[in-house]
């Protein structure tokens, strides 16, 4: 038997989303207006539930980097309402007829773009994704349940009833949007397996949530996050574009999924491109982990060990590896990638066709840096993660990713034979 | 720790997997058109194996109708190599460019149909499945993982052997189709559990096979199945269709998904059309179980509990319900529906708009029978199954549904800034 808490707000939340369906853009537009207004005219009430998160996170002795993230101010506060004003300014992905055809019985069928019904959100200890989560259901018509770390509960309650009651108060459904009160460890488990009540989880989080999630949920997930990008440095590659792009992936943003985490070269570059890319790549506080014939033209590397072309460093550290062929580079790259973002280098036309067309992932660039897997710079002007798995969405999911579709079949009596 | 079988041909399907993403649609069909072949030239074994089936059934003590869907005869055998002719004739769901654009910084992107990778596939007693799924999941060029019931191991055995040496025979990559030899249910289970080794596992089979699957795997899932469908009479229907279209939709083949469990009638019609609906379901051999109103203008009807606006009852049964109002008709169906199907019999435009717009559900039907949510009757060719589900592909499945995409993203040494 799932928590009560969970049968609850799930049977509320089908109900706002059967309701939701059926409101237009305008009216989703003015409780967007009306969310972000509220937050700005709470920030007082945001403010002092903030400071009890932070003085119970400080008891409980978490980190500098984690009491940051928990850490709500005005310029925060004030971001988190322009993200939803951005949210307002996009399109609503709703009611596109995807398809329509006619069948020789005279059926007409049309395939019409609706919400997927029920998002539930589970994610840790950033209080802004409560607000960006929730404006982001919203937009495409959902209901939504939301379950934060516990570390910023205080937060998350109080941005919740004030994001809900805005809501509310402009005529759409009660119970849009409902947060998960409890934090017993047992309650989230149990909206994971809340099939039938809940139509789609997404986590937001690091690797252990995302997988806490993939493994202990019957209800479908969208799985996001990992990615163990390479670069792969062709024969033919511009020099000078091979350091740009490079140096990019790596350095621009470390942290990130769609940063590189391993770098192939082709054996021609071994003393010439490569050793001149080493340098700046240690220039930029890079920390090399090379193959055996990288650490001989590049001695203050580090060797590299079978765990390091696993790895998802997420940190200024690069694995390198010299490969004898374009073949070699996509044998490689099939044995390690997460099949998030892949980069070839190259000015060979029939080299870069066979490497986006023989690799598997979510995006493969050619003369480009996969620090482009991403919402914005895909253009989708939103972004609810990068996907890496295959059904449904996969790569940078816009909010179209929050969507499914139906059927609408129209006949004048037809039966079937 | 995974069982070793599912290891091995986890890994076998994945490098056969990446190699069949490069064949074209004439080499698969090269290889469907050999398989197809060598069922018919390879008759004899196939009956000897089915054979050791049918014994071991008898002594498990199976029924008719298990028996009856375990055997294979010569008819059987030559419709499962027509079946992949069929298949043979669809056209390639793959290299379509769902999308493109260009970005302001010049990036081109382009979204590519791409085969899903490794699918699994987990069914029941009939052998013809083998062959059907092998057939599906190769035209769209993925890999597959068999995984039949444990009653039919020596045909699907037999089948896949066949299958795989004829596909291997034409140039495809080997091991392109695999069946899993162990009939213990923890290798069924840990294949469930095999995430990152199968990209989509699709259970075929009972309502009891679909829950344990979708409670049990990591692995991404896509949910087939159950189906309580309504029809609801609006007062304005046309008397003549509405009586055809129930008809239809409760006898043309009442063991299917698609066929309806609940007939909900405007009051309006409670003295005239509904009487004379219910003496021609009757007449058909269908089991009325009425609401309170429906049993005293029918006498002949089992009282209906609430259980019975439940109940999928697959057989020639049928739950009635006079209601006041088409709202309340949506309300109904919102509580009990499975988001199926549901058909809605008027003249009236306003209400068959409200029917389609209010209700989720995979397929609505305005004056038309349920019975066309079917693949080949929404014209696909082909049918994977009928997605109850929301993510990926919802309602009947194609060949499309066995296909995700992936980005080009095509540049001249862009970098994000």
């Amino acid at each position: 038997m799932l928590a009560q808490e969970i049968l609850d707000k799930g049977a509320k939340a089908r109900r706002a989303a059967d309701a939701l369906a059926l409101f237009s853009t305008t009216a989703k537009n003015q409780a967007l207006a009306a969310m972000a207004e509220a937050l700005l005219a709470k920030q007082e009430e945001i403010l002092a539930a903030n400071a009890k998160d932070i003085v119970n996170g400080k008891q409980a002795g978490l980190g500098e980097a984690l009491l940051d993230r928990l850490l709500l101010n005005e310029k925060r506060i004030a971001s988190m309402a322009h993200g939803l004003g951005q949210i307002l300014a996009l399109p609503d992905p709703l009611g596109d007829i995807l398809k329509g055809w006619m069948r020789p019985n005279g059926l007409q069928i049309t395939q019409k773009r609706v919400p997927l019904g029920v998002i539930g959100i589970i994610y840790e200890a950033r209080p802004n994704v409560t607000v960006d989560a929730a404006g982001l259901c919203l937009k495409a018509g959902n209901a939504v349940i939301l379950r934060g770390g516990k570390e910023a509960i205080y937060s998350n309650l109080k941005l919740a009833e004030i994001l809900a009651l805005a809501c509310e108060k402009t005529g759409l459904p009660e119970h849009s949007i409902q947060l998960i009160e409890s934090t017993d460890r047992q309650v989230a488990h149990d909206m994971m397996q809340a099939h039938g009540l809940i139509d789609v989880l997404i986590p937001r989080g690091g690797a252990s949530l995302i997988q806490s999630v993939v493994k202990n949920a019957s209800v479908p997930v969208i799985e996001t996050g990992v990615g163990n990008c390479h670069l792969f440095v062709d024969a033919s590659a511009d020099h000078e574009m091979a350091i740009q792009i490079a140096i990019n992936a790596k350095t621009q943003r470390p942290g990130v999924c769609n940063a590189i985490e391993t770098l192939l070269v082709h054996a021609s570059h071994t003393h010439e491109l490569l050793p001149k890319l080493l340098r700046q790549l240690a220039a930029a506080q890079v920390e090399i982990h090379g193959c055996e014939e990288t650490c001989k033209i590049f001695p203050e590397a580090i060797p590299a060990k079978e765990d390091d072309w696993r790895t998802e460093y997420l940190a200024l550290k690069l694995a390198v590896r010299i490969v004898p062929s374009l073949d070699a580079a996509i044998a490689h790259i099939r044995d390690y990638s997460s099949k998030h973002s892949e980069a070839i280098v190259t000015q060979n036309y029939a080299n870069a066709e066979r490497f986006v067309n023989a690799l598997d992932a979510a995006a493969l660039f050619i003369n480009a840096s996969t620090r482009f897997t991403d919402g914005f710079e895909f253009g989708f002007g939103a972004e609810i993660g990068i996907s890496t798995q295959k059904l449904h969405a996969r790569g940078p999911m816009g909010l179209e990713a929050l969507t499914t579709y139906k059927y609408i079949v129209r006949g004048e009596g037809q039966v079937r034979v």
